[in-house]
């Protein structure tokens, strides 16, 4: 099978993936919103977060998503709030493409992570991010505008959504103005854990 | 165990449960939310469109929904929508509470599903209901506003999603407006059939 384009995030009941301010990322409703994936193994040590967690099928879910990923694409606003918050070993250990217009060298980091910064457009930040996953995946990292401009743009092929049992009320919507009228889905999967149910998608264009 | 106060509705994946205005309740974005439930035996039976349809699991879970309620509440929009709409043997088969202003005697169709206007608000229209049901739960039919009027008011206990794979971009969204700092949820099933994942939630006040 081709390498697949995906993107995998938690969101809430009501559609919301962040709150509405940077400022809020600590607040009680994100916390609810990532706290299933802030328990598991895989993503502590990646993150660097401590050492223990849970093993059970959530972790699996999260170390899968990372072992099928040859290299990922994200946004400047998620490189900016990444580049002080991740652990030196960046959590990709792989190649990043960043869609921006800075110029920049690229930054290789500890671990196999190295972000280069793309300033000609999402289409080529996918190329060279295909091309560099070589039989792997590329993930579609964030933020959540950015996942939309490639959903959009009918250039991703799966969702992978873990819908945790959250109300926001107000934030950052996944969905918020997403082409419609373009994207056709087809339910692959949906397994409940003890915390969140893990949702996968095929688009299928109209 | 005392009788239930649920809710139950098709949602699309960004959060809509149906388009901006009437007339588009025929359009293609609403018949793929709710297709899943047309082929349905037991949903086409009780709202004589036919003969035939599925008895899987989806149509063990639609009449589950029906057989559990002991009686509806409804608003005035969702019962002037359905008026003319259902059949005349209306597919309640027990008593319904409608919330309007409108003063008007009990309605008592053929097959048991008598509609009684309540004047007095929402509080009074669920007591009734409760009242009726007896043992069998009491469901918030719709529409939207309703449900989410009966869910910031704390009196809702269980949230009902159907799920499924279709995008709305634009619409009435279930929880706009949804008073988050009230509502915590406990996911308490997801069932993926063919089509759609049923989710069911237990709320608990924070």
């Amino acid at each position: 099978m081709a390498a697949q384009v995906f993107f995998s995030v938690s969101m809430s009941l009501d559609g919301f993936i962040a709150p509405e301010s940077p400022e809020e990322l600590m607040g009680r409703q994100w916390m609810e919103l990532q706290q299933w994936v802030f328990r598991q193994r895989h993503f502590r040590e990646n993150l660097k977060l401590g050492k223990g967690g849970e093993e059970g099928r959530d972790n699996d879910i999260v170390r899968e998503a990372y072992r099928r990923t040859g290299a990922s694409v994200m946004g400047k606003r998620m490189f900016d709030a990444g580049e002080h918050a991740w652990p030196d070993e960046a959590p990709f250990h792989t190649p990043v493409f960043v869609v921006t217009r800075e110029q920049r060298d690229p930054w290789e980091r500890p671990g196999g992570t190295t972000f280069h910064f793309v300033n000609d457009g999402i289409e080529s930040a996918l190329d060279q991010a295909r091309e560099a996953a070589g039989d792997r995946d590329v993930r579609i990292a964030g933020g959540g505008a950015t996942i939309l401009e490639y959903v959009n743009a009918g250039l991703v092929d799966e969702f992978s959504i873990a819908l945790a049992p959250v109300l926001f009320g107000a934030g950052i919507r996944l969905f918020e103005g997403v082409d419609a009228a373009r994207v056709a889905l087809e339910q692959v999967r949906a397994e409940p854990s003890s915390r969140v149910t893990h949702l996968t998608y095929a688009v299928r264009e109209r």
